[in-house]
């Protein structure tokens, strides 16, 4: 398997899912910048022309960081960081779910058609007039997340899990982008200090962070 | 198990599964035009406000479409809508993924945000002003789909999968509340009337759906 990596957000959160999973694969570094992920072999085998991508050995090239984290997870087990069994599973999957339509969805659309709308504007539709209307939807989904974390510590209760690793990695990467959280959410702030001293956290930063300061 | 059902579309996607599957579920009906979804008992047990819901054996409720799918897919494991081995699995997770992204979620947001914004004010934030950008998001997102089924008969390559339902329920419930698909996109319409002549399709739908003229 070949894991197409590059200086992003969900490649980074794939990036400390292999860490805390300690798996290592090789890697092919992807330039979006330049955008590498748009040209016409990436697009043939990617039509999302997305990344991450992790090329499988028949040579399939699978994308969606939620895909790609199941079938690695299907393939090495332990340690799952989806869960045990069927009903810790689903458990895992519908907070996923949650996590990605109430906040980090709305909040990397709000960088695309914010920040680097120039950059983006030949790759895909931009919405400038939505980003403070998606900039409220992700506090709103923040402050709802806050409330139900008085009760526990991670995302999916008594878990660590994948879901953790997915808000973090955008948490983290949008306070860098004019996306920093509401100081007033404390719940929030005291599960992303603890995400923030797991040792897969600076770990999976890409080399690029150094230069740019921008958390990927 | 307890399958919460409604008059909804995404609710329909999972009797149309259940049909295809040949699964039966004692059902219980939730009023979601009078908000019984956002009843504090609803809220205490799924924190999302949303249906369907699957109250599984011990009582947990679970929440979110693709997660139900999934649980009872372990569960029986034949026939498999998602995929037999875990590269046809995440080959499907791949493209439901961005068939959500790219289609359902906005189109469904466009709904919430125009035709019903004033029942649904006080659940959720709306923002009208994203409509116009959503449907072009929508439109946007059917013409790259239409582009790919050119190729193919079905969205996941060779195999009927859970991704053809999502999508189906989503476009015929679109249809009727003013998001019609444009009928320039002939592969799309091709496959609509493929799908819409499966025997699950009008069996899917919701007693309601005939006084309503609402396909959910």
């Amino acid at each position: 398997m070949i894991f197409c990596n590059a200086a992003r957000p969900n490649p980074r959160c794939l990036r400390m899912y292999l860490l805390e999973k300690r798996l290592t694969l090789p890697i092919r570094e992807i330039d979006v910048d330049a955008g590498e992920n748009r040209h016409p072999e990436f697009i043939q085998h990617n039509p999302g022309g997305q990344v991450p991508v992790l090329i499988l050995d028949d040579g399939f090239w699978l994308a969606e960081t939620g895909a790609i984290f199941q079938y690695l997870k299907e393939k090495y087990p332990v340690p799952s960081l989806l869960g045990a069994t069927p009903e810790e599973r689903a458990e895992t999957r519908m907070w996923q779910r949650r996590i990605e339509r109430r906040i980090t969805e709305p909040l990397y659309a709000t960088f695309h058609y914010g920040p680097v709308a120039a950059m983006y504007r030949n790759r895909m539709l931009i919405l400038p007039e939505c980003v403070p209307g998606l900039e409220k939807l992700v506090h709103d989904g923040l402050l709802w997340l806050d409330a139900l974390l008085a009760w526990r510590t991670v995302i999916v209760p008594h878990r660590f899990t994948v879901v953790d690793i997915v808000l973090y990695t955008a948490l983290d990467f949008g306070s860098r982008v004019g996306q920093p959280c509401d100081n007033g959410l404390r719940n929030l702030h005291a599960w992303f200090a603890a995400m923030d001293n797991r040792p897969s956290a600076p770990v999976s930063l890409h080399p690029k962070a150094a230069v740019t300061g921008i958390r990927y």
